[in-house]
């Protein structure tokens, strides 16, 4: 059979992975190493889930600010383990001006700074920093702040979406007054993402915690949605940190307690980045290209005219912007497909980028006062009438979204394997043709064979599944 | 008379407006040379900015796309007269990776980059790069990109909002197929500002073309909102530039036309920055704090409960929260302030603010079914039963948007001062009480006079107004 992206994801699924984010021109690699472009769809897809996000946020408190994108060198220095996990892969400002290279010729950096400045990984540190100052009672808490930002970790093995030097994200940090406050408002944020990923992304995914070696750098516990990708590896796109008091420790936010004590703050940090929408590829995606889940879809619709030579391009024209006009009126975000080039690549392409829904007005459709429509989830050509198609376009993306999900959730649950020993484990990830996730008791961890099997098979630890109560541990290969 | 803020306004007010920011809470100085904090409540306005100027920017047809923040320090050298205009202002990332200092102790920069990049100051020579390799046809053109991002110039005098090494904007880039077509394009994006300035800020302005040696590097007509600060001076916070052939040439944007031609391509850009809400403090802000035009207050109704001995709280607190239901179900942002801090600081606090509407209710207004309200415009305290305020607030919004825009216009018309000559010029700025701009003929700036008469009064022109037909121009000081 032919299909619209080679390979297929069973002839290679990296490769795969690659053609569809040409093929549905979300993104591209750029001249800056490990930098990508975000291209229109791309970015579109990445607002509409920005929006989501957002208003879940903002639901929970949090309140959005922005802090600078250099942080001093000295920071870095102040939370030990903190840096251990950072240090290595970050982008250092020297200098503060260019000026003419007279031997050379071109420009050459100049100005050099006492002190040099990293462009942030994370902001743990500089916003740690601004707390110790505007925390004083413990009527300022819970503090609870969230940016929109860009951040940098140089990469050596950079992948679109998945792993890019500069990369997009939301980091919340809030402030606690106690241990027990913390690691409710962790868990509660892990909670926030799990409802975008399941009524959002239409991702189904393991909610659970790190183990001791895969926490966040200085955390004292990770949550993490895991989601599993078509190749049976593991995508963690969100995770939220309970950060206890180490990093009030180094930057020293204190607050007045009710009796008039000093005590040192506990504080989180969560965060979900564009790597997410590798996990929307990887998951959602088809031998054709993008399958986009309705509620992220810069185009839910995609109106398509035909125009033959025995038809009056008027009439179809109006047709196409009637019914545009009328999902518009739906809130319901529709395009009008008008550009000059052959229909049927203009199908191909919407294929491509996974528009939930076509619709294709030809002369006959737009004279019978009907249309041609086909759902991206199964592509058979239906028809009705452009009233009817309105009337049921809700439930047409609700489906897409539901058949999306139930996918997706049927292959997690079969390529979730139980094992019992740590010879399961060898076994299992032994036989090439296996997929997914091993799940087993967590006493295999201390297993002496626990290590050398991970590293034979390059698998991690994900998560410990909230559902087993800590009894069990997943094990996978991973992005 | 006793004030919010000190000084005042007529005092000292680059003083006053530091304390407005500081009284506001709306953005701080960082540990970061030149770069500020933006704190909740000046994101928030900036939030509603965006979300304002990207409803527009999408009507016009223009996609949100993202680019990398490092540039190639080679891409600075092509284009000549753009690099003279940046290049000594730029912060230079020199090395990849952080190690252990042995010597000193702490940390040291480590790998060396081959070539170092500059984070952007602006975009202009990397989106090029990537409009040389998407545009291939007619077909392609009118290519619209817009992207919302931070940008660092180092700035040796920095100033909250108003001049910042690190700050926020929107930066437009389109490609147009001719010379007229990317004339008309950026005059275009100038009105799109312009009725943001109007409609959003009520901020009036004066729309116009930048003299020769005032236009942005490379552009061959920069246009430009000029804006009248309470203190005489101008501020310029949106430009739109004319590119030409400038950046397609030094980029290599070639398209073939419908003949089959290769054609050079046409730019222009466009640009929105956090600097604008510098611009709403000092052109609406009074002597109490800030004056938030209603569309981009964060708080367009603030409501405080009075909670005194004799009342019982929750039939106060009832009340409130039952109005607060009734604005919000006409989406009306309203906050109902339960703080636990004495009741007259709140008061202040939102006056600071510049929340439009402060609604104040009592155990007496929720027994007899009133509210008490005053306008950050007027101050007065009225009663009204809460249906009443509902039915009414719309209006009060307008009213309040009004008032702020005919003070402003008001003080924007008594300050244009109508020049003759270059003495009348220097007649005029030599008194020290005179503020504002000075209108005279365009052929002034020609006389052998203007420009020291511009270095002894640190003036600049301004703008040709468009409603001069560029005939004259204003000169004036800036910030």
């Amino acid at each position: 059979m032919k299909t619209a992206i080679n390979p297929t994801r069973a002839e290679n699924f990296p490769e795969w992975y690659q053609q569809v984010i040409a093929a549905a021109d979300m993104a591209e690699n750029s001249a800056v190493r490990g930098c990508m472009i975000i291209k229109p769809h791309g970015y579109g897809i990445w607002e509409l889930i920005q929006r989501e996000l957002d208003n879940r946020i903002k639901e929970e408190g949090v309140q959005n600010a922005y802090f600078p994108l250099l942080i001093p060198l000295s920071y870095m220095s102040k939370e030990a383990e903190h840096v251990d996990g950072f240090a290595k892969e970050c982008a250092v400002v020297t200098h503060h001006r260019l000026e003419e290279d007279k031997e050379n010729g071109g420009l050459k950096p100049a100005g050099e700074l006492t002190e040099p400045y990293i462009i942030r990984p994370t902001s743990e540190t500089i916003i740690g920093e601004s707390f110790s100052k505007w925390i004083n009672s413990y009527r300022d808490l819970p503090y609870k702040i969230n940016q929109w930002a860009n951040v940098m970790r140089w990469e050596m093995r950079p992948r679109l979406f998945l792993r890019t030097s500069e990369f997009l994200w939301q980091e919340g940090h809030n402030v606690l007054a106690t241990a027990e406050a913390s690691n409710k408002d962790a868990r509660r944020h892990l909670d926030v993402y799990y409802d975008l990923f399941e009524n959002v992304l239409a991702m189904p995914g393991i909610c659970g915690e790190k183990t001791d070696d895969e926490r966040f750098p200085g955390a004292i516990h990770t949550y993490t949605v895991e989601s599993m990708m078509q190749d049976g590896k593991a995508l963690q796109a969100s995770t939220s940190h309970d950060l206890g008091q180490t990093f009030s420790k180094s930057a020293n936010i204190q607050f007045q307690d009710e009796q008039g004590e000093m005590q040192l703050a506990h504080t989180t940090s969560w965060g979900l980045s564009t790597r997410v929408i590798g996990g929307v590829i990887m998951m959602h995606g088809d031998d054709d290209g993008l399958r986009l889940p309705p509620k992220i879809a810069p185009q839910q619709i995609v109106i398509i005219p035909m125009i033959k030579k025995d038809a009056d391009p008027k009439v179809v024209m109006d047709a196409c912007h009637d019914l545009a006009a009328k999902l518009k009126a739906k809130n319901i975000r529709v395009f009008v497909d008008e550009k000059d080039i052959k229909t049927s690549d203009k199908i191909w392409g919407w294929v491509k980028k996974g528009a939930p829904v076509r619709v294709t007005i030809g002369g006959r459709e737009a004279e019978n006062n009907q249309v041609e429509y086909a759902l991206r989830t199964s592509n058979d050509k239906q028809n009705s009438t452009p009233d009817e198609f309105v009337a049921n376009i809700d439930g047409y993306l609700t489906d897409i979204h539901d058949t999306l999900y139930n996918e997706a959730k049927a292959f997690l649950d079969n390529n979730i394997h139980d094992a019992e020993t740590i010879f399961d484990l060898i076994n299992f990830f032994r036989k090439k043709t296996n997929i997914g996730f091993v799940r087993m008791p967590i006493a295999l961890l201390n297993d002496p064979k626990f290590e050398e099997t991970c590293k034979e098979f390059s698998l991690t630890p994900r998560c410990m599944p909230f559902s087993d109560n800590g009894d069990m541990v997943i094990v996978g290969k991973s992005y």
